[in-house]
Formats: structure tokens, C-alpha cells, sequence
């Protein structure tokens, strides 16, 4: 229950102990074909080009950032906590020019920030922003974010690692023109693949490139001629693309709406609990990611310790604060497989448990009958 | 039998089954440890900087490539293959200025050719070459090419994908700076990692950079930080982590110098079979590879069709060639859980089916008794 990787659907660790094929082989065509239809349901997209990228998450983000920009490109990327700045980090490696709309950490991307940059450079190529930005629990609204792009001829690259499957996502609705995702947060797989999808306008764009992709692994031109034309460019990760059809046709049995809903719900009993505790959220409500609840750690109480009893005793794993909110929040995931009431409920006991062993005064029970009480009123 | 992905061991596939860890819980750490400590056994190194980048065997040739060559750099590259050109396409991404020392398909690199293209050019950078290419079956003698490479103050870069864990490699004795590989070759794990090590002298080479690396994902200065000081990168492929600890165990539980035997021991028995129904093979037998046989495709037989009977009739995938020996050659891998004796005699009976279906003319069992004959010599 940590930032991820989360707890993974046994049937998808059964998927991944079948033989191996090659990866030109005729029936793992089939598997891959397979992945990508099902990637876009799940996505919401008809684009042509979804498929898995060959790398975890941060493989995905430099593969959306690397086939987009070009040298003397200007990228405006919303600035609102850790992934973003590895936005940042990635695309000064392109020779792009990139452009921060700086956000206090905890708040959701604001459109106007992103206008008011747009309009104050000339010819921008991207608009990059985060989704659900698992530094701070935050989700940031995207149709706004898309228009604005749209308006001034850039593309909007979203980040939705920690979206995708878990927390309403719709690429084509929304117009996002590039979106990546990992496999080891909300669809519940092993950490290894990064879903990636292409809009025919981020296409376009790749096509019209004057400088070859920096990387020739994530080069999107030469993957497509394997995933579209059968052609080699590199050996699939099999087993973990196994793993990713079987965590995709789960995702679809239970309905992608269905999906984003138990998130929904278990999210709203783990706040309710978190609070009737004495403990506060890092993010307001109205922009607060159900997949990954960001706590502030409350004064006078051993974070390190309240983390390893949990560990140690409850065999659950949060996770700290990245960078300079270490000191100030635990991270604490419900993702895919793991976002279910009875987690949360062991979750809220075990918490009670390792802040009672560091002195701090609450009454046992509390977190439990408010996530019960925060579901009466959901239902 | 193809080039790889090959069958994995099943205990491989059993310790992929575990529960996941995060890539920050201490338990996982251990296991990162094991997994870097034991990959220096098997690539015969004490360097540090030994662990597995978390891409196929492509991702680790573009960690090579990019972590040592800025703009402008000059790298001397022996293109004696598919492969090869891989390097040079990678290469040439990086701003470098690209030098073949071109060879014919079939050759190994010649260290005098090496030699006079790093006497023709001032201050080379490094020299890469592929240790086993697997699009021709050609094994390349390194120790003369890294005295080559030494001596002009040039870094020698070794592509191991194909020969790690099945072909006799020596990385400190034979003076290689950076060395990779892939797991789904010689290791007999799935494929989605690729080790890598980088010699001291590398790593000083990385550190006197004056541009960062293009790539952030395969960073290696950003990696060493997670590697080393358990800093958080990126989410490392857990699963097939557990999958490469449990193949490298299997590995030395065989013995390293053990596990080259055995390929080259199948190896010659493929080869006499082979030769004995008429056919040839690709390579010259002194710079012949164990773990991939190229075979040259007789004249008047449909190739696909014997490729085809082979994997319907059989269950024996084996690979085309790549690029312009497509239609001249067929590739049998014989790697890691495969290289065995009963595969091979396996193969050579489905290959004397597939062959007599074509109205090939072969003496029936010619093949077995050929590849026989040769073990009694060699034992």
C-alpha cells in the first residue's frame, strides 16, 4: 500500500508463468494485439498507436518527451511536485527549451498559469502535466489543460501513471494528445511496461521531425513498424506482456467505470478515517487522487518508526515523502487490486496500532467507524 | 531455438510467483545485492558498477552508448553485423562521429583493421564491438581488441547479449571497459533486463562528463544512486528481478566455466548433424559461435515452409535471417536451459522431417549419428 508497486491480481503472476514464445512468433502477435485493443479501452482512445513501451513509467515519460520534442523546441510544463520536475529533468536533455509554470506542491495544475505561459512564448511544441501526482496525492482536471494547449497548436503530453485504471481517464474526450502510464499501480501487474498512446496530431508531428529520436529504443517510428508491421526492433519483455494481457482482461471484466468507482469508495473511507484520527490530508478534498492518499504526519510522532511497525508487524508498506515533503507526509496507496474496503480497514487498525506505540493519544476504533459512517453517506 | 527469447528454466518461473516488493523495502535490497554481487561472478569482473538496467538487451547497448559518448566524441565501431550497425544507428544519435571498420557478414573484427581506423583518427573515444553476433553466428576474440583499443586511450565497449552465461567471457582479464547483455539469451530468464558493468576507467569517463547523459532512464550516474545509496530512480522491474536472481543461482550452481562446456559441447554435436545431411553452415568453424548456429539454407527448399513445419509439426521455433541474409540463412539458438543434448537431437530429427517433406534428399538419421560421432571424438 505504498506509492507503488502494488500488490499484484494472482491471476496475472498465473498468466506470466507460461511458456515463453519469441517475439515474432505468430501467436505472440496475437498476445500483443490482443494488449493493445484492450490498452484502449482502458485509455478511452481509438489512436492507432497504444501499445506497451519495453520500460517502466519513467521509460514512458522519456518516450513521450523524446519523440516529441526536438532541439530549440519550447515545452510548458505545469510544476505542481516531484514527477513534474522529472518532466523537467527529461525534457532539458531533448535541447528543448523548457518553461515552468510553477505551482505550489499540493495544488492541481491551473489552466490560466499554463495560458499566461503560452501566451508569453512564441510557437510552444508541448503542454506536459501530471495527472495524479503521487508526490502530493494530487489530481489535476485535464479537459481545461487541453483546450488551452489546443488554442495555442501544442500538444498536451498527460502523465497518468498513477491514473490509468484506477481514476477516471478519458484520452479522446479529454484531448490528450500523448499519454503514458506504468503497469505496477492501478492495473495491477508487475512494475516493467509503460502503456503509451499517440493522438494522430502527436503522429503527425513525429512524423514531420527533423532530427531523428534521440533514443533509438524508444524511437515511436521504428516501434511502430514492429507493433504495426510485424518488423523487429527489439526482443518484448514476454512474460511481463503476459502478465499485462491477463491484468487487462481483469480490468475489463470488473468495467472500467466500476473501476474508477472502487477507488472512488475505498479513497473516501481511508480520508474519513485518516481525519476521525486526528491526522490531516496533504491535498483539499476537491482535488485529492483516490489512488494514492498523500497524510500528513502529525507533530511529536516517529515517522520512520510509525512506517517500519507498520512493516515489520503489519506486513503493510506506505511509503515516505519524496524529496522535501520526506519529512512531512506518508504516501499510502490503494491501487487496482489492493483498493478494497478491507485493506483500508486493515490499513486505518494497523495505523491505530503503530501511532498508539509512539504515545500519540486517540481513540481505538475511531478511524474504523468513520470510514463505515463515510460509506452510509456514499451509498 | 531461435536467437532468443529462449525457454526459460522452470524455477525461474517459479520465483517470478513471489509477492511483490517495493523497490525500497529492505527485503528487496537484498535481493538488488544478490543479484549484482552474483552478475560479477558470471561476467568474471570485480567492478562496482554491475547490475541489471531495467530494459531488453537494445536498452543496455543504448546505456553503453550513451552514458560514454558526448557530441562530437568519435567511436570506432567493427561492423561485422546486423548488430553492429545497431551500434552505429545508436551511436550516431548521440551527436558522435561514427567510424565503421567495416567486415564481411561471417567475419569476426580483426583487430588490425581496428587498430588502423584508431591510427587514422585523434583521440578515440571508444571502440565497440559484439562479442557474439547473433544475426551471423560469429564469435569475435576480444582480448587483442581491448589492447587495441588501450593503446590509443579509446574504451572498449562489448556487446555480451548472446554470449553472457553460455560463451566463454572474461571482462577484467580481457581488459573490457563496459560489457551488457540480455536476460533471455545464455541466462535462460525472460527477456526485460539487461545487465550491464562498467570497468573503473569507464566510470571515471562518466564522471568527467561535461554534458549529461541524453537519456535519464538509463542515466547511469542517476542509476548508481539507487544502485549504491538506495536513492529512489525509477520503479525497478521487481518480478523479473526475483526471475534473474533465481537463473543466476541456477547458473552457479552449475559453474560458469561448467555452463560454457555445456554450449560448446551441444554446440558440436548441432554442427556435425548439421554438415551431415548435406547442409552448411554459415561460419567458419574457428570463429563459430556455441550459442547460435547459423545454417545456410539449401538450395530448391522453401525456407518459411521448413520454419513453419518445424514450429507446427514440432513445437522448435528457429529464426530467419535478419536483414540481407533473410533468405540465405536459418538461426538455431542453443542457450542457457536449451544448449542440450536431447534439444539437439530433438532439432536434427524435426529437421530431417521438415527437409525430407521438400523432397529434400537425405539419408534418414544421418543427422544423429553424425552429431554422435562427435561427441565420442570430443569426449
Amino acid at each position: 500500500m505504498g506509492a507503488g508497486p502494488c500488490n499484484v491480481h494472482p491471476r496475472v503472476i498465473q498468466a506470466m508463468s507460461a511458456s515463453l514464445l519469441g517475439h515474432m512468433d505468430p501467436d505472440f502477435v496475437q498476445v500483443l494485439d490482443d494488449v493493445s485493443s484492450m490498452l484502449r479501452l482502458v485509455f478511452k482512445t481509438e489512436n492507432a498507436v497504444t501499445w506497451p513501451i519495453s520500460g517502466t513509467g519513467t521509460a514512458g515519460m522519456e518516450a513521450a518527451l523524446v519523440n516529441v520534442l526536438e532541439p530549440g523546441d519550447t515545452i510548458v510544463i505545469g510544476h505542481n511536485g516531484y514527477f513534474a520536475g522529472r518532466l523537467s529533468e527529461i525534457a532539458s536533455r531533448t535541447g528543448a527549451n523548457v518553461v515552468h509554470a510553477p505551482h505550489e506542491p499540493g495544488d492541481a495544475v491551473d489552466p490560466d498559469r499554463i495560458r499566461a505561459e503560452l501566451q508569453r512564448h512564441a510557437k510552444v511544441k508541448a503542454v506536459a502535466v501530471v495527472h495524479a501526482e503521487t508526490s502530493t496525492g494530487v489530481l489535476t482536471p485535464i479537459p481545461a489543460l487541453a483546450e488551452a494547449a489546443h488554442e495555442a497548436g501544442a500538444l498536451l503530453i498527460v502523465d497518468a501513471v498513477t491514473s490509468l485504471g484506477g481514476v477516471e481517464l478519458r484520452v479522446d474526450d479529454w484531448g490528450i494528445d500523448v499519454c503514458y502510464s506504468g503497469t505496477q499501480k492501478c492495473l495491477a501487474c508487475p512494475p516493467g511496461l509503460s502503456p503509451i498512446t499517440f493522438s494522430e496530431r502527436a503522429v503527425s508531428v513525429l512524423e514531420s521531425r527533423a532530427a531523428p529520436v534521440q533514443s533509438f529504443y524508444l524511437d515511436m517510428t521504428q516501434l511502430r513498424s514492429y507493433f504495426a508491421m510485424r518488423a523487429y526492433h527489439h526482443t518484448a519483455p514476454i512474460t511481463m506482456i503476459y502478465g499485462l494481457r491477463e491484468g487487462l482482461r481483469i480490468l475489463l471484466e470488473e468495467g472500467v467505470e466500476q473501476r474508477w468507482a472502487r477507488h472512488s469508495r475505498s479513497a473516501r473511507a481511508l480520508w474519513a478515517g485518516v481525519e476521525a484520527i486526528g491526522l490531516d490530508m496533504f491535498a483539499p478534498e476537491e482535488r485529492r487522487l483516490p489512488s494514492l492518499a498523500a497524510v500528513r504526519i502529525p507533530g511529536g510522532v516517529d515517522a520512520g518508526a510509525v512506517r517500519k511497525r507498520l512493516l515489520d508487524e503489519h506486513g503493510i508498506e506506505i511509503s515516505s515523502g519524496l524529496a522535501n515533503l520526506a519529512d512531512s507526509i506518508w504516501r499510502v496507496g490503494l491501487m487496482g487490486y489492493n483498493a478494497t474496503l478491507a485493506n483500508v480497514f486493515r490499513f486505518l487498525s494497523a495505523l491505530e496500532d503503530a501511532l498508539l506505540a509512539q504515545g500519540f493519544e486517540l481513540p481505538a476504533g475511531a478511524s474504523l467507524a468513520a470510514a463505515q459512517k463515510s460509506l452510509r453517506h456514499a451509498d
